[in-house]
């Protein structure tokens, strides 16, 4: 599976001596190992204890219908182990699972007959994310449907002013003051 | 830099040859090679010759300012390569690009005092697609900004249905019917 050999050579690298074991894990058994994780709905689903339309399963994630879909064919990638949200979600997890994006949407958008799509994560409360379960959404999109009025927003243009470069020198600051070991400490756990 | 060792990780995979020339690989200065990209917004800002609040930056991707923000510090992700939409990226370039995510939303979020924000691909002119060079927004969030009206749109619970299970069958057919070995071959490509 493409997928497994494309996290084989992620965690080949990050953690070598992961890679024998991964290819021992059992597909849609998966166990978190956290707490709390009975009542996610989503590791519900990943346990099999749940019922969903599943799409396609690798040994990072699933991908399912949305039970309550925005458009015809609506899904989810869904990680497999439980991440609370797509900020806490190791980078080598985001990595393996956003690289089946192109494959996934391909076939969903060709059994829709759409030639749109959006992908959208919505990370935090204020952000629209209700399951607190790393997923994204793949929605198929027509022509004029109108599923997002923001689409016709009135954007201002960025201006080049004192806010707009304290805010670029701000985001610089945070991205530099991160910990690289930390960044890369964080893509071996949870693999 | 960690979005370099996770790409030399892909890619010593996926194409082992590529390793060593990808290290000397000169950051912002990527040529796509293909036509008519002298009139892609986003190439010319990846060749310097636009200009952009560029917040991050490394052999695969760039980060910058969206120029017309839906909100303060709404920011996107860019290949350096010049791909039309995510569908058409190799999924080794969306798990590089992607896997940027955590660290980037983590740092813009700090900066603007946010806890949330919507990650957002737009795939095809249906879905509000403007410019045909792959980019993520990162779009920061607060309480009540109310700028996504459809999440409050009434969801219909997917149904048990014929058309249901249509669907499901017809995106698994999709699925089976793509070449690994073409998977395998677009992913070797354009790293």
């Amino acid at each position: 599976m493409a997928a497994l050999r494309r996290l084989a050579a992620i965690s080949s690298h990050l953690s070598p001596q992961a890679e024998e074991p991964l290819s021992s894990v059992v597909p849609a058994v998966v166990s978190s190992g956290r707490a709390g994780d009975n009542e996610c709905v989503f590791c519900g689903i990943i346990r099999g204890e749940s019922p969903a339309f599943k799409l396609y399963e690798d040994d990072i994630c699933v991908c399912i219908l949305d039970s309550n879909p925005l458009t015809f064919g609506h899904s989810l990638i869904i990680t497999k182990s439980h991440f609370p949200s797509l900020k806490a979600t190791p980078p080598s997890v985001v990595a393996a699972m956003c690289s089946t994006v192109p494959f996934l949407s391909k076939a969903i958008m060709k059994a829709t007959h759409c030639e749109s799509f959006n992908l959208v994560v919505n990370n935090g409360s204020a952000a629209g994310q209700v399951i607190f379960h790393t997923h994204l959404h793949i929605i198929p999109r027509k022509v004029g449907d109108q599923l997002w009025p923001s689409e016709s927003f009135k954007r201002q243009p960025v201006e080049r002013n004192q806010e707009t470069f304290s805010l670029v020198n701000s985001i610089r600051e945070q991205l530099s003051s991160t910990d690289e070991s930390t960044l890369q400490k964080n893509s071996k756990e949870n693999l």
